[in-house]
């Protein structure tokens, strides 16, 4: 077996940790020794263990001259919840170390490699790094540019309408688009929508249709103008709603919401109906939102296309023609898009885009 | 090698006929004798000799004893252009004969078995039944409802735009599309566009990206207003270019247009601006036109979808989002659709649907 065999199993048990380890990366560590799995690991939860210590610890007999396997450079910095990995992996004789990616965290970036090779251990790096980096997308944006990585997930007919008329729901897509859309929701730290789609959808934008964690609910809300009924402001875990709005929003409003366990985010914006999208990205980066799926509607499509804060477009069309009806943005400027994958999905398709580089 | 293997091959014979053989059917056929091909032909063009013929007049040695395979059923009947087959076969002493689809024109749909059975020979029916079915759709929806095979084709943005504004030619797609729709222009009869559709992009509607012969170009124009230098009434094969206007349209320009070798049919409908189409569709069918492309724009796609006069549609969409323009259509009620496949096309995705039957 070759070294981008033993890295796809580690890219799997990576995975395992999806939804759990914000603001961490994704990392699954393999130890091999006379052609043998000895001992595998993944990093489980923000605060945990390392994929690298949890390799070794569960690893079956004496480690001295094994490769360990890892898609992320093995940490060397101290700054941190749990000790540095690079001390145990010398300590404990490994003889080579293969990996996909150097840690793009200022704190580590090619010191832990460094550090290792000065120990004297043989340290191959770049296999599968590609396929490493789409793994730890969100990782890779947060820590390089501190903001979090941005989908736009638009649900439209074969026209191109997201619904009927404005403020009106309308049922497009089918029930493995919606499954689709409650795994994304349990991978992403936080979904985003408008306050119209609370007016009109009366969302939970939790995790129903598959197993999994709620993420951190963000709707953004100038002037606070949101139901008091709505599902979104009587959730049994407040604590994940976030709203943010404008320091002119009604304080009484504001505070029978706080009273509710909700948190409530003010704002500074050119009006209560048009908040700074950036700054409001740089708070959730703040508190550690390393991934963010938009939901709507067309106005906040449209903030997040004209300001091209997004790195990804998900799109579920469903087998409808409207003909009339609401479109998902009203940018002013043609925007050109990078197609990356299209399949079906049920009865719907799903296409993904990337932004266009050469734009 | 069995039967749906041989199969396979008369259809690969029959594509050939590709816009050639209308209003015929698509047919390939091939002789094996002793588990060898002896002989194979396909029906080249309208007029000519029958696949069967022309797979009899290929052969190699005796066809004694051989087996027929052709994707449909040897026709029976004398009233067209050459003699029937069934007599051919029966005279060549072929031992069986395994076909997939019966023959949907009235004068056949089983005699050609019929016959065949009656005089001995072995007659296998329902081979790749289904695909014999969409390799000559064309052919089953005119042979069974005197009315050509309809594909509305629609290049669109990602958020459903057609163009920026209303008459202005907007680029959407890629060469990849562009090469597709030359393909498409080649296998139908007949292209079919509005006199907006004229006048904003000034097309020629003609095969130029792939080597092929030219289709039909049918104008629905009810006040007859597309400019007189529109390329449309200015090209090398006039006799090719129909255009369908009202009675009231000014004789004079008619007088004129026709003089060109423009073919003019005057309709009765129930305004300048909104022929009737089913009978447009009448009259084309009636003059073996088999297979129509609509290529637009808005308000021709808007009435044959309102009409439900469709039988496919291809959506080209491109990688790009518009922000503002103009639907592919303004139909008044919901359509649900079937989606058929769905692929990459260079950076566009093409998607082919269908009518969704439950609806």
């Amino acid at each position: 077996m070759n070294d981008e065999y033993y890295l796809k199993q580690c890219f799997n048990l990576a995975r395992k940790g999806r939804g759990h380890v914000n603001p961490n990366p994704l990392v699954g560590a393999l130890l091999v020794k006379n052609g043998k799995v000895i001992g595998k690991g993944y990093h489980k939860k923000y605060g945990d263990a390392h994929a690298e210590v949890n390799a070794i610890r569960d690893s079956i007999g004496n480690v001295t001259g094994a490769t360990l396997y890892c898609n992320l450079e093995p940490c060397s910095h101290t700054n941190k919840q749990t000790p540095p990995c690079v001390p145990l992996i010398i300590q404990k004789k490994i003889k080579r170390v293969v990996i996909s990616n150097l840690d793009p965290n200022k704190q580590v970036n090619g010191e832990g490699v460094r550090q290792l090779r000065k120990a004297g251990i043989v340290v191959d790096t770049g296999v599968l790094e590609d396929e490493g980096k789409v793994l730890n997308k969100f990782y890779f944006k947060y820590a390089s540019e501190n903001l979090p990585y941005i989908t736009l997930k638009i649900a439209q007919s074969t026209d191109g309408n997201i619904s009927k008329a404005k403020n009106k729901q309308t049922w497009l897509t089918g029930k493995e688009s919606i499954k689709f859309v409650h795994q994304l929701r349990n991978e992403y730290d936080a979904v985003l929508v408008g306050a119209g789609t609370i007016k009109s959808d009366d969302p939970q934008l939790n995790v129903r249709e598959i197993k999994g964690r709620n993420p951190i609910r963000v709707i953004v809300d100038g002037n606070l103008s949101i139901p008091i009924k709505s599902k979104m402001l009587n959730s049994t875990d407040p604590e994940k709603t976030w709203i943010f709005t404008s320091f002119s929003s009604d304080e009484k409003k504001v505070k029978g919401i706080v009273e509710r366990g909700i948190n409530i985010f003010p704002i500074r914006g050119s009006s209560h109906n048009l908040l700074n999208i950036k700054k409001i990205l740089k708070v959730l980066a703040e508190h550690k939102i390393t991934s963010l799926l938009v939901e709507g509607g067309a106005d906040i499509f449209t903030q997040f296309l004209e300001k091209d804060l997004f790195d990804e477009i998900i799109i579920l069309q469903s087998p409808k023609i409207l003909g009339h009806g609401i479109k998902s943005s009203n940018i002013k400027k043609m925007k050109n898009l990078k197609l990356i994958t299209v399949e079906k999905l049920g009865s719907d398709i799903k296409m993904v885009y990337g932004k266009k580089l050469s734009d």
